[in-house]
């Protein structure tokens, strides 16, 4: 099946002094996205880059810039995270495995990223998921209880899904609330899959995240 | 109230090539453990350092070496967390305010622990917590189910106890199998209050937590 991969790019889409998106932001010299992008540069995987649509001539002012070589397609995203995907989705047939990727987690492996597809080419709906390090506690209002963290699993991406099983997911009814597409799967009936994911595959968000990435990119 | 700080860390007793435990790796050029330390070196807190008692020559060769500055004491752990810490309250009377802090989070705030030990005066079990940024699923099994991570935070040393409450908590059966004291506690029936902790305040495990971890300390 063709490979596909939608990274999805946040950020609010009215410009802010001092808030440019994470993914602009460098590491290594390069923005994130570039090192996210180039990730997914082998085995043929079609990529598509869902950003707000304010912020696309800056980044093709990026691409120019740093001659970027990964080739890849752009799509203005929508009001919410789903509706991002969505528009990505739009493009997609519905023969293909679609990878759908946090464009701030640029330390995911190439390896993760094929054994993910290749996970589900047979189980349709695969994820990568880590032990969860801190105790956990589950809150309800000022209520709070102690929970096991070892019967949890923290969720990373990329989540990789037959495309046809994704588009029917997606035409459920307040879709546009889900944050994290296995969960819209799995409302719609659909069974996931668990693959290992990678302890250091993290969201980049807060300074010093940056400085642990340059350290994990310079081990790869 | 007389404030206490045990700090607890882990390692085997066994020692095994190229596995020193992490406490003793360098970030900045000193041990983990003595950025934590120096982190309680304030306001009259007392210093209970639980170490495994195999390490505890290597830790003492350490503080001669680089004349590491913060007063504490050393007592010897026990073959699981819990037992270390009740090894550490021993020496403990019944009217202080004790935090339980992890040696391999060196990164917690003077200004964090000040509030913990303020609110504890009151409140008897106080812990700090911040929001979930990963995705999560329940798992039993194979069978896994998302759950909302709004629901859920994640639970940060240092975790402080009235001591009278947090010895009589360490008194129920099967105490020694929990890993966190708050658990403890609440499973002896007092309710944990929760206040905000701070994201960076990571438990140190992989190579390239120790970059994140030089960042953060240049910062502070």
């Amino acid at each position: 099946m063709r490979k596909i991969a939608i990274i999805v790019a946040g950020g609010q889409g009215i410009r802010m002094k001092g808030s440019l998106p994470k993914q602009f932001l460098a590491i290594s010299g390069e923005p994130v996205l570039f090192h996210t992008l180039r990730k997914f540069n082998h085995d043929g995987i079609r990529i598509i880059l869902v950003m707000n649509e304010e912020w696309i001539d800056y980044w093709n002012d990026l691409v120019r810039e740093f001659e970027f070589e990964v080739y890849h397609d752009v799509v203005a995203g929508g009001a919410s995270r789903a509706l991002s995907v969505l528009n990505g989705l739009q493009l997609i047939d519905d023969h293909s495995l679609v990878a759908v990727h946090d464009a701030v987690r640029p330390l995911v492996t190439e390896s993760l990223i094929q054994e993910l597809y290749s996970q589900a080419e047979i189980n349709k709906a695969v994820i990568p998921v880590v032990a969860v390090k801190d105790s956990l506690r589950i809150v309800d209002g000022i209520i709070s209880k102690a929970v096991s963290r070892n019967n949890f699993r923290a969720v990373q991406t990329p989540q990789v899904f037959h495309s046809a099983l994704l588009k029917e997911a997606f035409m459920q009814e307040g879709f546009e609330g889900f944050t994290d597409e296995a969960s819209l799967v799995e409302s719609y009936g659909h069974t996931i899959h668990l693959i290992n994911g990678e302890d250091f595959n993290i969201k980049i968000t807060v300074p010093a995240d940056f400085v642990f990435a340059e350290a994990i990119l310079l081990q790869q």
